[in-house]
């Protein structure tokens, strides 16, 4: 048992559910045999407690890492905080700077806020819409965090997120009260969100990804804009994924559709924990008349280390480059899989780009890739979230692994492959870990 | 006018109140005045950006740093984080040890989880003791943050905070479906919560701070520790201002009574952001059943800074001496008050010490206060928040300034003073700030 797997072990007895994130449970990757903790990383590569290394062409910090990880010029601008100081009774110069920067890369907004989570940013975007709109109910497609606004949407209808979000997610402990506060719409089905808002005339927010897996259809965006305006909702576009992956910015300038009030996190400060909300002036005046205030929402490692991420995804043409890898690496999927006789779907925007085995049982393809590909020394499986670090050399060495993982799988049955999983299949989506 | 207060005066056009956190907004201290920003920082100095040197005499980060600014074996810790990497696929293995660490300070608890700011914390505890008692309602004393759950209880019912909360504290963008799901009650009246607990049979959650600005008068800890059980309630306790300012933990472990959780942030990483919800595993286990998840609660500073200040309060029996050097305070400035011939009440749990005037206007003495004691290099007005880093020296220097400013007063009428504060005096409390 590898000493990672082993302190796995101890933080399920620990922590519930064993990590902070979902998205990192070993559980979701290889039962028994994923490395589970890191010890440091460059690049594209990291160690495991075991001194193992791997090359990570999966996740990047489950979408953190578009610069790659440790990325010299960030890790310097953070040093210097470090050295400087990260907190006093006065405030950091730097968010200041990162609201202005900001707000010159998205012209339609004119204030900012910042947060240290994905799903913090997101409560004060809906808390501001809320109090702008002066209406409490909110219409939702897409994923957006843990709180109790969101979750409320699972309360009393138990299909109400599915299409929406991975069934299963489980909203104990969120006031039964707020039942029929959050009400899921279809992407891409503008008539659906139409016929909601004319029979909700209590919605005052729209919160949705500018894009998920699939592409908007013509006129979607510029429909669903148009809905806001005319039912005074605040249109609230969550980039926390999205952002950075197209454009240097939002997603929703490369679509050229303007929302009311965007959240960016994840990429925004390359690995450090750094979330903004960005909008039009006269909407985020309003968070001035409510109560939005955190200690450590004034810690300087944050926004200096976005300042820097900023100036390197501008200096690297970042988010045009992890879109062509992303845009490749769907292509060669497909090959690869032709290839091998097999048929593949592609999917997610290309910088986080994904594949679905169709025609064989997707979680025994998912877990058999990820235990083949380990054994080679890739952190890897049915997701690419592409980074300036993965090289063309690192591609396609990647690409000729899979090749043969691809190989394996043509040569086997899924009775063989589940043989050789003897831990057992990864879990999917929001399943409870015991 | 100095850099910082320029940049201020941006700041306060591009987000909106300025700062992230209401007790960093210059109109707080000192209106035009206040120096704002700041470049660096070691043991209790401050450097502004004009390079001027204060010594912090005050809020000390706003109760983050009670091991002083920079202290070189927590930054040392961190710089170390860089060195490795911050975040990855994988898990940082800190997060277990310091779960760990705290189990082992508070044997009644048996699980942990992080988060990255105060509020979070307690959002996570609330939903986490909403589902482990099956019931929404929260009887609340005290602060606890920002969040919907919390604000709720100012819906509808204006005066219902009074006492609780500086009143004016808005709730717009709170959903009023919420509106009766928090309900204060007033900290050592032990009749008022049992007939809150017996009148509203759906409270599941009992949430407040060990200790406010008084003592628990006997048997109201334990009397509140018995309803909560009596009622199937889960206690909460608040620890993220208390802790670690008597005993190396929280409060209550000094008075000896146990919730079912306690939150923690503030001092937990001595100005790096991190915070925890720490609770007995059956209570713990619930959150299995509800989803909570954020992917930069999996950072690596946050917990790394936290097992480096555990292991410096430890070995510099921090929590100890802060108390001891704010009952020192407390004494001297009730000391120096009587030297001028006044009479101020000293309040606050001892390391977080506080002093009111009770002869004079108290935002007037406030004020002119922090405006001399400026001229003089100290951040500072009627709070200190103790610091290892307050030294004798320093502390000795600090009240011979005190008393001086003291002098002034005397000599001088409230007409007086304000003649010489042009730029007005400071705002209290919730007030917008425009």
């Amino acid at each position: 048992m590898s000493t990672g797997s082993d302190l796995w072990g101890k933080a399920k007895r620990l922590i519930p559910g064993g990590s902070m994130l979902l998205s990192k449970r070993s559980e979701m990757y290889l039962p028994q045999g994923w490395p589970a903790y890191f010890d440091r990383t460059e690049g594209c590569a990291v160690w495991d407690l075991d001194g193992n290394k791997y090359l990570d062409l999966g996740f990047m910090g489950v979408g953190t890492n578009i610069l790659g990880y440790s990325h010299p010029k960030v890790d310097e601008a953070v040093r210097r905080v470090i050295d400087k100081g990260n907190l006093s009774t006065l405030n950091a110069p730097e968010e200041v700077f990162l609201a202005e920067a900001l707000i010159e890369l998205h012209p339609w907004a004119g204030m900012a806020r910042f947060a240290r989570s994905g799903g913090e940013a997101c409560a004060i975007a809906v808390r501001i819409g809320r109090a702008a709109s002066g209406k409490d109910k909110v219409a939702f497609c897409g994923y957006h965090g843990w709180h109790d606004w969101y979750l409320a949407a699972n309360l009393g209808d138990d299909d109400s997120l599915d299409g929406h979000l991975i069934p299963g997610l489980e909203p104990n402990g969120v006031p039964r009260a707020l039942q029929g506060t959050s009400m899921p719409f279809q992407y891409n089905d503008l008539e659906g969100l139409r016929t909601l808002l004319e029979n909700e005339p209590d919605i005052g927010v729209i919160y949705m990804e500018p894009q998920r897996s699939t592409p908007p259809e013509p006129g979607f965006l510029e429909g669903v804009r148009e809905l806001a305006t005319k039912h005074n909702a605040v249109l609230i576009f969550d980039e926390c994924t999205s952002g950075f992956r197209r454009t240097l910015g939002g997603l929703h300038m490369h679509y050229g559709i303007e929302p009311d009030i965007a959240t960016f996190g994840k990429t925004l400060g390359n690995g450090y924990a750094i979330t903004a909300v960005i909008g039009r002036e006269s909407v985020m005046q309003t968070a001035q008349s409510t109560f939005i205030s955190s200690t450590f929402w004034t810690e300087r490692i944050g926004p200096s280390a976005a300042l820097a991420a900023l100036n390197v995804m501008r200096e690297e043409d970042a988010p045009q480059r992890v879109h062509e890898i992303g845009s490749q690496v769907q292509r060669r999927w497909r090959q690869t899989a032709t290839d091998n006789g097999m048929s593949i779907e592609t999917g997610g925007l290309p910088a986080l780009a994904n594949f679905t085995k169709i025609d064989r049982d997707p979680m025994l393809v998912k877990t058999f890739i990820t235990a083949r590909m380990l054994d080679k020394g890739y952190l890897a499986g049915v997701n690419l979230y592409a980074s300036t670090a993965h090289t063309a050399d690192i591609l396609d060495d990647y690409h000729d692994a899979m090749n043969s993982v691809f190989e394996e799988l043509r040569q086997s049955s899924d009775d063989e492959i589940e043989r050789q999983l003897p831990q057992g299949l990864a879990q999917s989506g929001f399943r409870r870990i015991t």
